[in-house]
């Protein structure tokens, strides 16, 4: 990419709050634990080992976001399922390709555990930037151009 | 995917360590202007409008992480240029999908500027997860599997 101040090409848009959603540690736990189909506080309480109150205030940051839902659960009044919304489960690419990231670069031992394509248990593939054509573009093939219907 | 303990599924391994290296927002915002090819102190400082304390914080800790590397540069020993290694353009994909899913679930104005194929200058493909054959896969298409040649 070509040197350009930052607000101009990546900034001024929509990745800051993507980060926002994201990016702080718990909620990003919360997150990936939700994927993996944990719904109740008493469970995200004893899975990630947080404090409560830590987790009553991401869980609620994260409703507002838009990113899970508040749902009570049909015979049980009092109890209260947190699910991700179409918006939250979307997350889960940008979340594989940092998972992916950290198992290419190292530092923690490898996971015994990888992704499968739930068809044939085949690995998926890397994430990667692609072009329309489906070629794997690396970052000096990419570019930024004005969108469509602007001066 | 299945019920399970977050730490038996994306949990245990490599996330954490992604997520810190660019979770925290200045770092993020460090990386995202590197990307657009600024490599100097005071760039980075006129282009962030970040504390000259805690972007020398950022920076040193983006090089302790092997993400940015710190060079001298010839014939101004004085310069120091800070520049992506491998390890930090690679967590592009990463990036440009949390910026696309930002895009898609909106918040802030949508940005003039698409990126594109440096070739033809057609936009690039939406971030998907991707099965062996190319297929893109939902998050109820995926599921885990012990890593080959592990009990």
């Amino acid at each position: 990419m070509t040197m350009q101040r930052a607000e101009e090409g990546l900034g001024g848009c929509a990745l800051p709050i993507a980060l926002e959603a994201m990016g702080e540690r718990w909620s990003f736990l919360i997150l990936r634990a939700s994927l993996d189909g944990i719904e109740h506080f008493e469970d995200f309480q004893a899975t990630l080992g947080i404090a409560r109150n830590i987790l009553a205030n991401r869980l609620s940051r994260l409703v507002s976001n838009g990113i899970l839902s508040r749902e009570r659960i049909e015979g049980d009044r009092r109890r209260v399922a947190y699910r991700l919304t179409p918006k939250g489960r979307d997350l889960l690419p940008a979340m594989i390709a940092l998972r992916q990231w950290g198992e290419r670069w190292g530092g923690g031992p490898p996971c015994d555990k990888v992704l499968a394509d739930a068809r044939d248990y085949a690995p998926i593939r890397p994430i990667a930037i692609q072009a329309q054509d489906g070629r794997t573009l690396g970052p000096d093939e990419i570019c930024w151009k004005l969108r469509e219907g602007r001066p």
